[in-house]
């Protein structure tokens, strides 16, 4: 039975965890921390889970407690907000720790200080310890690791997308164009006037961030592991009226002329024996499918029209781009 | 008093071009067709209309009563049906027609017969009469012309969006990714099961039609009008859930450093006295803001990050995109 | 001309005002008060407003400025935060007022008190020199009202439903049940976690203040005006994924039989002249046909099975439901 | 192991009865009958079903292929549909029978050709066989029942809420107002134009069928059990911009006076050990709370100002409204 404390509790993300955790039978939620919902009950935040830890209620926050009554604790907090949080438990306990915050998946200190230009980092020492958390590319270290930098939601739909096609070389790695559309659920808890009530996004298709969204960051920084390469990608999020889910539309230009097939092959050689990812064949995806799942799904079309090749990737980003990564990771690092 | 009548009267487009008609001062509606509706009151497919236009009655097709009771007339049928309307009222009346059909917008007959390649076309030979409707390239035939051919939702809000960029060579005329979200409206009232259905779109986003979307024709038409050298488009539709709005994001290789003020102040110049394109300035436009209007708002955004250009193009499909640009041309066409 | 001054002019209800007002051939606005959106320009809390009265920025309150340059002002601000705006306009200067909040609606002290129980009010004294704005129930007395109370969009639904019968004595006045489904744009701008963010309202159907929603107090007195005997009304409201509209849904017993053809006849005959309401027959409204329209949309219907009466009213809260009965109420007014 | 067969299989609520099977470790999927989907796989009606019993197509109807594969029948037709086919499996198999349709729900001949009108219903005589589905109200008989007729999906949210208060007598039983949204796939997958299309419900509110709903049959028919002296029932049912779930709205007069406290215990005592009955406290259930579970949420509420008693009601229509409760039925009859 793996012991589970949660920092953050009362986010999104931290939800979708606590929703998953109570049909995990190895598991167990021992602590959950939140500044906002203090003392309250889990089903405060979602009545889903009345019925299911009611004696849990939010605490502050306890290295001490932790220590204790923890094997594994996930933090839900924003970029700088993490970083003094995991160098607290790391050293003061023996916890193993999934950092679903944008704190420790930046290896180069100066290109997290450009992507996250506001956020104090207090312990960049710590960053050579982590292992960014995409199973799928690094399952082997994060089975021995201590310390888990978990992907961001449209990092992971695009680099599963990407890694296999720089890893083959079919596409020019210097022309990247991304135009991603997501669920608002992205945004998180907190109110964003003008961004994530209902009157905003109602009705309305919204792209933001053009160029300076800080998950080009982490996605350059895994894809340039199979390029040398690597030009900076043009990455267009937009958020359209959905409550979870995001479409990946990712165009290159080829290398070679070659064949849908070939490509639908490697992908799948690429990603045997993964079971959250899914190739799909002759079938763009939709976002309803991928919905409330850990599934990726993954469609390469070669534009009869241009020769172009657009990748389409979708997933839930609370699930696999979020919580049920998280969970899977926990999977993994305990066996 | 212009007298108006329109085929295929029951369509989402003719629907909104009513609705239009009833706030304009100069025009009066003088008959409606329509085989679904047939016999039935205009408030049958809207009940808005209910108490405009009330003894007025979907009514068969009639050469007669359109050579008796009409001065211009609208046509909403699908590909392959508008051409014989359209022969049979250029050479039997002296009506003006507004086809809102893709009949007649392409002007090579291969090119048509590649898009649209199951539609029979009965008179080619009229083609050349007829005026790609856009006014704002078009402005001076669209005038004098017999016959408009209106364009395309899509085609419209990509046309006015890189047609300035091409025409002034700032950038690569090989290289023109596009991702177009759309409200479903654009589907039409036909029940398309699978796509158009409530269930079908709730909850989801739809990529659709890969480098075989008819507007590509159109598009790429118009635009080598400003650059021999352009080369296939990469076009990805997709349908989001909303009932209307186009957001076209185009991206682009810059052929040189340039500034995007300078950019920007190409549009204005390029747009100036134009009423219906509007150039945002530090803004990206959004759905929400142009739905129910005939404006067009363009943006143009250099990636501070991949140096590219992107250009986000907004406009509301039912209105700029179909029937508000076909009244917008009866407007010009007379006078 | 009427120069027209706004307070509280960032609110949902005043950007409706805005807007109607620019299509308002006689009427100027030179005034706008807001303290969240201070010294910045219309266009910043709605982008549709850009290019319209640009020069004019919110200012801080100012007695001085509204005397100087408004014949009438809106006043948009919660129940409690009117009354002393109120009070020192009406005292020194002499602009019209009409107010959108509920401050003036309640004729008796202890009602108001009661329904809006944390609300303070500074000048009671005021109640009885306002006039409720229900422009088909008190035309005559708004056209020479110094101060207009403007009534809340559900009361506005549910009065204008309900008055010709407790006026005709058809049903029964001590058993009336409403169920009144909201589009969440009545919760207003302000974020309020939990119920008017995209997350909280998609796919989602929310009844709120069981008998306890404060606009029970304005139906209640208003309906008293036509029967000495009604009963306090069960009103049960509930918000449903939608940014406008409003779909009432009463229930009464009939006091005696009757033909919903009479009963259609009595509400023409009680809203004859009247512009913005409209009685249908054999169809039940919908919210879409009175979205963005000012028009109250009434249906009764007689259950054939269980013979009760029905009553459906819909209108469009922001419009009909606030801001475009409030220039109504300007209109009649300024004759 | 329990081996399946579904007529009517491309139907949205078999749709669900597959998803919910695939995560049901005693039963078998062998059969699925379909015209629509003939030959199809399968996936071809929701790709979530990808890679699941890939190797069964949608088959022909054929008794024999039922006799020799299923152990246990679920029929998805329209009303008057159903009759032939339980008819045919009932006398030449030893299958269970569980009808998802109208035709073996009411057991009086005449109410049935009533609320079904156009319905022929070949088999009148195997209507006493048939148990209402209803396992909190007839468990016991469902137990040993060969033909089960499930109930409609605002029949179970209205009967399970009224029940235990007229049992118990608290309510008037000659008043009883209901006032239910429902998300649209209730509707069906089959277009219905000026319906279930997205334009038809997007930005909408709609009710329908007033008076003449046919779940009104089986309420009564159910409620009547518990009380002579029901009298009609005033039942209005709207659709709302929803995928899944239903909202019942149900207003009683209480027949003395008693506290909230008493009529939740009684609610409790009602539905002790049923595990997908859920009576709330101090909260008002909401829609997305219950869908996607198998669980009835359920609250009453004293109205302070009226003293009525309102009762909301919240299920999924396609898992405790359709299919989980067809799934649970047979989970009962298999023990």
């Amino acid at each position: 039975m793996i012991h589970v404390g949660i920092i953050g509790a009362g986010s999104l993300v931290a939800n979708e965890i606590i929703k998953i955790l109570c049909n995990h039978p190895e598991s167990k939620l021992t602590y959950v921390n939140s500044r906002t919902f203090l003392n309250k009950p889990l089903c405060s935040i979602d009545y889903t889970l009345h019925g299911k830890y009611d004696d849990l209620l939010f605490q502050e926050y306890s290295i001490k407690k932790i220590k204790k009554s923890c094997d594994v604790v996930f933090i839900s907090r924003s970029h700088g907000e993490s970083s003094p949080i995991v160098k607290d438990i790391f050293y003061n306990s023996s916890c193993k720790i999934i950092d679903l915050g944008a704190d420790f998946r930046i290896k180069d200190n100066k290109h997290f200080e450009f992507w996250y230009h506001g956020a104090k980092h207090v312990c960049f020492e710590l960053v050579k310890e982590a292992v960014y958390g995409l199973p799928e590319l690094h399952g082997d270290k994060i089975k021995n690791a201590r310390l888990v930098a978990n992907p961001g939601c449209y990092a992971t739909s695009i680099i599963l997308a990407v890694a296999p096609l720089i890893a083959n070389n079919f596409i020019d790695p210097l022309d990247i164009n991304i135009v991603a559309s997501s669920g608002i659920s992205g945004a998180g808890r907190e109110p964003k006037p003008g961004f994530n009530m209902f009157i905003d996004l109602y009705g309305n298709v919204k792209p933001y961030k053009i160029g300076i969204h800080p998950h080009i960051g982490e996605i350059e920084q895994e894809l340039k592991c199979f390029s040398n390469n690597l030009g900076p990608i043009t990455f267009i999020p937009q958020v359209v009226p959905l409550d979870r889910g995001i479409m990946s539309i990712i165009t290159f230009k080829l290398t070679s002329e070659i064949e849908e097939d070939t490509i639908t092959g490697i992908y799948n050689k690429f990603y045997s024996g993964c079971n959250f990812v899914k190739i799909l064949k002759n079938r763009v995806p939709e976002i309803k499918d991928v919905v409330g799942t850990n599934i990726c799904e993954i469609n390469p079309v070669i534009n009869k029209h241009s020769k172009k090749l657009t990748v389409f990737s979708t997933l839930d980003n609370l699930v696999k781009g979020a919580g049920g990564q998280a969970v899977q990771n926990m999977n993994i690092m305990f066996g």
